[in-house]
C-alpha cells in the first residue's frame, strides 16, 4: 500500500476504510507529527463548505490544508451564503468544483449529506460531519490517538460514555473501533442508548460488547474511558434534553476507581460532563486526542488530493 | 489596447467598458481559462466588502486574488463588524486603503453603492454587485460564457426570463449585450416586467428587443435561453412574491420546442425555474457560465491592480 | 534592548510595557512603515479568537499576519462557533494550541478575558480588547500615531473627549500616555466621566490631570484632541444611552477654537461625534493614525512570537 492509491478517495464513513487502510494513514499522522511534510499540494484549492457551525472541525482542515501549502474558500455559516437563498447541495457542490476546488470538505447537519455529495462530486470530498452517525475524521483521530497512547488498539478496553443515541462521534467511533479487536462498553442513560444499528453492526463484527447505564459497573476494567456531550443541538425534544442533562459527570473521585493506566478521551467541547480539575492529571488524554487533529488531516488531505 | 491600460481602472458599471474592452477582457481570461496566470500579484492585498451575504461571488474574487498571489481581508457578514456599529461606507474604505488595500470589492444592497466607494478610493474598487442593476463582473461572465459557447456574441438571439425588474444580473447583461449586434427578447410576468430605463438603454442603443410575458412566443428563435432567478430578497412586498414565485419554471419539455444548439444560462443559484434534469443536457449552459468566474475576475484583479 | 527580548511576552495589558518597551515599538514600527518586514514568521500560525465582532482590529491582525507570511485561522463570530456549543474560554486556547498556533489573539467582552487566556496559554497571547478597559494595542497605536505627527510624546497636552466610563480605548490610552510627561484633560459629559480607578492611576503616576465637562474649557490649549465614540454596545442600560447620545460633536467651527497645529485624532469607527468635513483638512490625524495599525500589530507579532 502507498500513499497514490488513495488519490481520488472519498471520506464520507469509517465504514469504507479497513484495518489495513487505517493503519496506514495513522503511520503517515505520526509521520507529520514527528517531522512535519512538505507542502505538497502548493496551488491546490481546498472549499470548506460548512452548513453547521464548527469551531475545531472547520479550523483543523483549514490550518492542515494551508500547511500543505493549499488555499482555502468555502463558507462556515449557512445563513451568509447563497444556501439562504435556497441552493441546493447539489448546486453548490458543481459550483466549487467548477471554481477549481481539488477537494471538497462538507459539514452538514442531514445524515447522508456527505454521501451524496460525494456522488456529485468528481472530486475527493471529505466529511466534516453529518447527521447523528458519521463523523469519519474524528474516529480517525479517536482510534489515532488511542494508538499513540498505547502503542496499539488491539486488546484494549474501551467504555464509551454518554449520547450514544444522537451522538455522531460516538457511533463513528464504534464502527472504527469494530476493526479491532477490543471490547466495547456502552454506558449510557436508557434515554440516549446507542442505537439498534449500532449495536446490530458491533454483532456483525463480532466485537464484544457490554451495555450499562452505570459506569461504576464496568470502569474497573477500562483503558479508555470516551465521554461525549449530550447533542443538545440534535435532540428533537427540549424536555427530553431537560431531562438527561447533567445525567452523567466524570471527575477524578470517580476515575480514581478506575484500573491504573486508565486515559479519559472526549471528542470536545465539553460542558459539565467532564470535570475541569482532571486537565492537568494522568487520566487526560483528551488535549493530545484534539492535536491529532491537524497531522491526520493533513495526511488524508495529502494523500486524497492528487 | 494592452493590459497596463487598465491599470487604477474601476468596475462599477458594465456601462463603463467599450466592446474593444470587454473583448480584450475576454481574451485575457480565455488565456488564464487556458494556461493559468503567474503570480504577478504575490504580496498585494485584496480587500473583499461583502454588505450582502454572497457565496459565489465572494468565493470566485477571493479565489481569483489567491490563485494570483494576493493575500485578502475583510468582512461578509455586515452584523460582525463595525458596520454593525454604525460605520459609514465611506470610513470603512478609507481604512481598508489605509490597511494597504491594492484594491477593494464592494458587494452593496443599496443602488450606487460601489460608483460612490469608487470615489472615495484612490485603489481600484470593484462592485460585487450593487442595489437592483448593477453586477458588472456577472454581466462579464456570462457574455464571455456566450462568446466561449457560440465562438463569438455578435449574431446571437438571446432571450432573458424571469425577474427583470429586480434581478441585477439581467439589467447588467442587457446593457452588456447592448454592445454587441444581438436580438434580446425580455420574457417577464408583468409583475417582474423590465424597468423602463432598461428598455430606454436598449432603445438608444439600436439593440432589436421583443418584451413578452411567454417565452413559447420567442423559445423557436433563440440560440440563448437566460434564466433568472425570483429575487426574493429585493421584492419590497411579500405577497407580491407570493404572487410571482413558480411563474414560470423551464424544463426538458420546454426545451424541446427551442431550435438546435439552444443553450441555457443561468448565473445561479437557481431555486424551481431551472429543473434539475437539464444539468446533464446538451441544452446545460449554466456550469460552464459559472466555472468561467474565476478566470475572469482573475483577469481584471490582474489589469486593474498595478 | 533588541526584538529577542519580546520572545514569548503576552500583550494583554498597556500597563505591562515600560515607555523604554513602547519606544523600542515604535522605532521597529516606523522602520515597518517605512521599508516593510521580511516575511521572518513564514510557516507560522496565528489563532485569532473574536469574541466580538470587529472589523478593524480583526482586519489588522490578519493583514499583519499575512504580510509576515503567517497563516491564520480561528473565528470572528461566536455564534458560529462551538462557542455556541458552551465551550470554555479555557478549553478553546488548548484547543488553538494543540492545533500548532504559535500566538493567540484574543478579543472578548469580559474583562480580564486575555489575561486569563494568558495564563492558559504556553504561546504568546494578545488582547485585540476586553471588557471596557483594556485594548493594548489600540493604545500603542494612538500613541505611536502621536509621536509620528508631533515628533515626540513628551510635552504634549492631550484632550481625550467622550465616553471616558465604558470605553477602552480612552482607558488604555490614559494608562500609556502615563509613561510619558503629557497633560491630560479628560471631557466628558458626566454620565460618561472616567472611573475613579483611571483618575487614580493617573494620580500615582503623577500625570497632570483635568476634568471638564465643556471642551471649550482646554480646547485652547491642546495639541491632540482625541475623539472616541459613546459604547452603546457597553452601555447597561438603554434608556441611558438614549440620553447621552449626541451630548457631544466635534465640527470646523469648534475646532477653529483650537490652538495651531491642533489635531483631532479618533480610533474609530465614528458615528456622530465627528463630522465628516474635518476629513480633508490639517485637523484631521485619524485617518494616518488608523494606518498605523498593520505595522505596529506586525511589529508585535514579529517580536513575540519566536
Amino acid at each position: 500500500m502507498n500513499e497514490s492509491d488513495f488519490v481520488g478517495r472519498d471520506v464520507v464513513s469509517i465504514w469504507d476504510f479497513s484495518r489495513e487502510e487505517l493503519e496506514f494513514i495513522f503511520d503517515r499522522t505520526s509521520e507529520i507529527e514527528k517531522s512535519g511534510s512538505p507542502r505538497t499540494l502548493e496551488g491546490k484549492l481546498v472549499a470548506l463548505l460548512f452548513y453547521e457551525p464548527s469551531t475545531r472541525t472547520h479550523s483543523t482542515f483549514e490550518v492542515a490544508a494551508q500547511r500543505l501549502g493549499c488555499a482555502t474558500t468555502g463558507f462556515s455559516a449557512p445563513d451568509k451564503s447563497s444556501v439562504a437563498k435556497g441552493e441546493t447541495l447539489h448546486d453548490t457542490i458543481r459550483m466549487y468544483e467548477g471554481y477549481g476546488a481539488d477537494c471538497i470538505v462538507v459539514r452538514h447537519n442531514l445524515m447522508g449529506a456527505s454521501r451524496f455529495a460525494a456522488e456529485v462530486a468528481s472530486v475527493p470530498l471529505i466529511s466534516g460531519g453529518d447527521g447523528s452517525r458519521e463523523h469519519p475524521t474524528q474516529a480517525m483521530v479517536d482510534l489515532y490517538a488511542m494508538r499513540k497512547t498505547f502503542g496499539k488498539i488491539d486488546g484494549l478496553r474501551v467504555g464509551i460514555l454518554g449520547d450514544l443515541k444522537y451522538g455522531r462521534t460516538a457511533s463513528s467511533l464504534c464502527y472504527g473501533l469494530s476493526n479491532y479487536d477490543v471490547e466495547i462498553s456502552l454506558i449510557a442513560p436508557d434515554l440516549l442508548a446507542a442505537r439498534k444499528e449500532t449495536l446490530a453492526a458491533l454483532a456483525k463484527k463480532g466485537v464484544k460488547v457490554r451495555s450499562t447505564s452505570d459506569v461504576k459497573d464496568v470502569l474497573g476494567s477500562l483503558d479508555v474511558l470516551y465521554v461525549t456531550r449530550i447533542q443538545k443541538e440534535r435532540i428533537p425534544d427540549p424536555t427530553e434534553y431537560e431531562r438527561v442533562r447533567g445525567l452523567y459527570k466524570v471527575d477524578l473521585e470517580l476515575l480514581r476507581q478506575g484500573k491504573k493506566g486508565l486515559k479519559v478521551m472526549h471528542p470536545l467541547p465539553r460542558l459539565d460532563e467532564l470535570a475541569n480539575e482532571i486537565d492537568g492529571t494522568e487520566y487526560a488524554g483528551y488535549f493530545t486526542q484534539a492535536a491529532a487533529g491537524v497531522p491526520l488531516r493533513m495526511a488524508l488531505l495529502r494523500m486524497v488530493v492528487s
